[in-house]
């Protein structure tokens, strides 16, 4: 990094600036990078069949040497999902608080990365040293327990990165440590690095413990079955759940994989605790009477193949909904699920079911602090320097304003891209440079494989479908040897078109005549002629504008 | 309709029950049906590259002598964007108020169906009659000027349709008239078809006046240019910003077709008007000062090709952002369209521009009344039996729901499925059976021609990919003459997995010489071949499960 100088601290971003996902973050001084978190990116709906996206981390492969470890603010996938594709390319030791190791480790063993990687459990009194610098840790709020901010010890000064956070006065966990925050304040910060995701939202976010009174409140009123969805890492959430369930003697039935997996590692970790015969297995719920049975399971975000979607599709093999029952999406929908959660909602009222969803019914709130709660983090660091992270570039604008009321001098805070590079010495801070960032788009099991051509192909096709005209040419007479066929996928339903094809395939073959007659052996040739023809003619016929795709064979 | 007694009317509804859009109901008595709206849906996603929905008119059109007249509550696309395509299976005059005409008119036009079409201009204390029937309308508040209810006489009793509706008591044209509405109940009312779709929303929905307030307070507070995004057929707010610009001495110019053609009829109808010199040609804009500019723009859903799209993206041929500007949606995003309309937020602030948005800025208020106002109607009116139409499952359920505690009997109240025929006597009441009733795709000039098949296919290719594999076979001598070649689309990136492919190309050709060993000369057989060969190799190396498409030629 030459436009950093030798007393300047570098701080950049991989991904989580510019956008919800994918956080990845660097502080460096000198031959001293520390890493926080490794996070994937849930791809939008225009990046057709992709999986999850990664950030680029070429930077990070050039300087592997520099990398003293890998620190992860909580366990939630934006934050740790990367981790299993950064260590393919570089090694680095991880350090996590319990319950990110937790699912860190399943997570590894299912990539078969567990044994060739150090992994170091954390605590908020400790202290990492490292030759130049050094990283300790404040416990923060969040709707997943053990969510830490770091701090990064540099010579030039003190680096903080929030993590994820909220200010939740009566959380269901451990509080935030607000007094470490303040003397972390007061010796003194050079830069804050601050969750953005709610900036455009006012006030104070809604504490977890209103949301279990609520909770509590429908296991008072419910005579039936309950159905809960949630999201499976909110373990707060879960054990709320459980306790409003135990309180009111109805065993727990789970159902979908990440919450079974968040059950079991919840109850080995302590974060939920239970009698020990609360938890059913998914047969014994026909034997049970309703008002003794609870029902916790994925789907709260509509993904058509989680348990709570085969249930309103009337397609779960154990759960058929029932006279009486009501289902509980302690959730909000994020943007792009909108349409899939409002038609499961739709498909459990048809099927009988009453439900109880919405921001009405204050049985959500989300883990991320909003206005007020971003100014009392501000206040309390009183960072020199300001760079808001985690959001869209309008949140990490708005944050900007809030930080400017709170005292922050506007020419001291920076809104970054992912790869800037942000130069800071003692008094002085400006983004100096850019290093490599990007998307990486995995598919499958492919890694990058995946690029715009590949997607812009992806997208003619899911709109207009495909229509392939196959001739098979020889080339010695020049004469056409057989066809020319056409077929087409998701153009038209071929039975009912089979005018139009033989229309079309008429006007190739007598196009085709043509161009034989000239004794062209230029195949690029002949397959433009053919496309030519033929999309001008489906367009006029149809207003349709599918791939074409001659193929011609020799013989 | 052998299951509606003769002294029975019978009720029933093409679309827009259990869903948003299609609007298309009927009202029979005996020999005379009463359509009221004709509309179109706009797809939600997974309908790859469908451009509308429309009604399956099946019943329509084997009953088209009966029908006495389509009428229209009011000018929005999903009452009366499928006249086009019900015309043209069915001729029936159409009755309207003059907005509403204006834009069938213009619609007419361009399906070149003006001619063959009669079109009555309705006032509200019309009455048409019919030989066993009569309607008759009363004038409601909603988001586009002259929108009607309307009742329908028959023998048994009054049918009231209430449109879209709220009340507004301080609208920006004509009041509701309520006077009406309970002289209508007054009267008798057998049946309230009503508006659900914001039953889950509760209050009173702000007036229009209000919007307009606070679009005065932005003209008054900003210097630089203004940039107005708004639904173009949303009347009144356009006559707001007009009003607002014309005070604070701004020249307004347009953007957008639909902007452009909604201003064209705003101002032919009277509904918007200005001093003459308001209206600027879009050449002028870099002529005048910025505090003396307003754009008026389409684009305020995201949609990628409106003009506020491509203001955001810098593609717009007149309109660069510059320092100073400020965006206004003065719109709510539909729930598809939530991450489209974020993205271009961002992009806008990226410009430079200040962004105006969001509920918290009182820009913008629904068309549809809240809970308190359907309530309101349900008191007016006073129906023996209940009908929620206009929204999803939820919704009808949820107006129900009011219903119920507005004193409607729930016995008496009916959520339908489109195609269910509620039968109505003087004293009784029953869904007493069904109609044809469902979708049909409507793409390019295609109706009907896009199916499950055709969907599934683009499905497929749009998350997986296409993989072809091309072989000429001489099947006299069982050898393979030419190939197997591989061609892909939207599988991977094919320089960049030559390897792959190659690999692929052997494996086939080497199980083609086996199968050509055993002569087989069935076509599907090999075909199957090809596919069971190449498909679990490429699962295994990729993980994914593109199309596979074996096209062989026989020479």
């Amino acid at each position: 990094m030459k436009f950093v100088k030798n007393d300047q601290t570098a701080v950049f971003a991989l991904g989580g600036l510019g956008e919800i996902g994918k956080n990845t973050y660097g502080i460096q001084f000198q031959d001293e990078i520390i890493l926080v978190d490794a996070g994937i990116k849930f791809p939008e709906d225009e990046l057709l069949g992709i999986d999850y996206v990664i950030p680029d981390y070429t930077y990070l492969v050039q300087n592997k040497d520099k990398i003293k470890g890998l620190f992860i603010t909580h366990g939630h996938e934006d934050h740790i999902g990367g981790i299993p594709y950064l260590l393919r390319e570089v090694n680095v030791p991880i350090y996590a608080g319990k319950l990110a190791i937790g699912l860190i480790r399943n997570k590894l063993e299912e990539h078969g990365l567990l044994r060739s990687t150090k992994l170091h459990n954390i605590e908020e009194d400790n202290v990492i040293k490292f030759r130049k610098t050094s990283v300790s840790f404040f416990r923060t709020t969040h709707s997943i327990p053990d969510s830490f901010g770091i701090v990064v010890k540099t010579p030039p000064g003190n680096i903080v990165h929030t993590g994820d956070f909220k200010f939740d006065f009566t959380p269901v966990g451990e509080p935030a440590n607000i007094a470490k925050m303040a003397e972390i304040g007061k010796e003194g910060v050079l830069c804050l690095l601050s969750d953005s995701t709610n900036s455009e939202v006012p006030g104070f976010t809604m504490s977890e413990r209103v949301v279990g009174e609520n909770i509590n409140d429908i296991f008072n009123r419910v005579d039936g079955r309950l159905i809960f969805a949630t999201f499976a890492s909110n373990i707060y959430r879960l054990q709320q759940v459980v306790e409003a369930a135990v309180k009111h003697d109805r065993k727990i039935a789970v159902f979908g994989r990440s919450m079974e997996s968040s059950i079991r590692i919840g109850q080995e970790l302590g974060y939920i605790q239970a009698p020990k015969d609360t938890f059913i297995e998914p047969n014994q719920i026909n034997r049970l009477p309703a008002h003794k049975v609870t029902i916790l399971c994925t789907g709260s975000q509509g993904e058509p193949m989680a348990a709570l979607s085969r249930i309103a599709n009337g397609t779960h093999r154990q759960i058929q909904i029932i006279p009486g029952d009501t289902v509980v999406f302690s959730s909000s929908p994020i943007p792009g699920n909108t349409v899939s959660v409002s038609r499961t909602i739709n498909k459990l009222y048809r099927a009988g079911a009453d439900v109880i969803h919405g921001k009405l019914s204050n049985i959500h709130t989300s883990g991320h602090g909003s206005q007020d709660e971003q100014k009392l983090m501000l206040r309390l660091i009183q960072p020199k320097y300001f760079m808001p992270i985690h959001g869209e570039y309008r949140m990490l604008k708005e944050h900007l304003k809030l930080g400017e009321a709170c005292g922050t001098d506007p020419n001291n805070s920076f809104v970054m891209d992912n790869g800037d590079v942000l130069a800071l010495g003692k008094d002085n801070a400006m983004i100096a440079g850019k290093i490599p960032s990007g998307s990486i788009y995995v598919d499958g099991s492919g890694i990058g494989d995946i690029g715009n051509i590949v997607l812009r192909d992806r997208r003619i096709l899911s709109e207009e479908g495909l229509v392939m005209v196959v001739v098979s040419i020889n080339m010695k007479e020049f004469k056409i040897a057989s066809g020319p066929d056409i077929i087409s996928r998701g153009f038209v339903y071929m039975r009912e078109s089979e005018d139009l094809i033989n229309e079309a395939q008429k006007l190739v073959a007598k196009h085709l005549d043509k161009v034989m007659e000239r004794r062209t052996s230029q195949w690029s040739e002949i397959k433009n002629e053919i496309t030519d023809t033929i999309a001008p003619f489906l367009f006029e016929k149809t207003k349709r504008r599918p791939m074409v795709l001659p193929i011609i064979m020799e013989v």
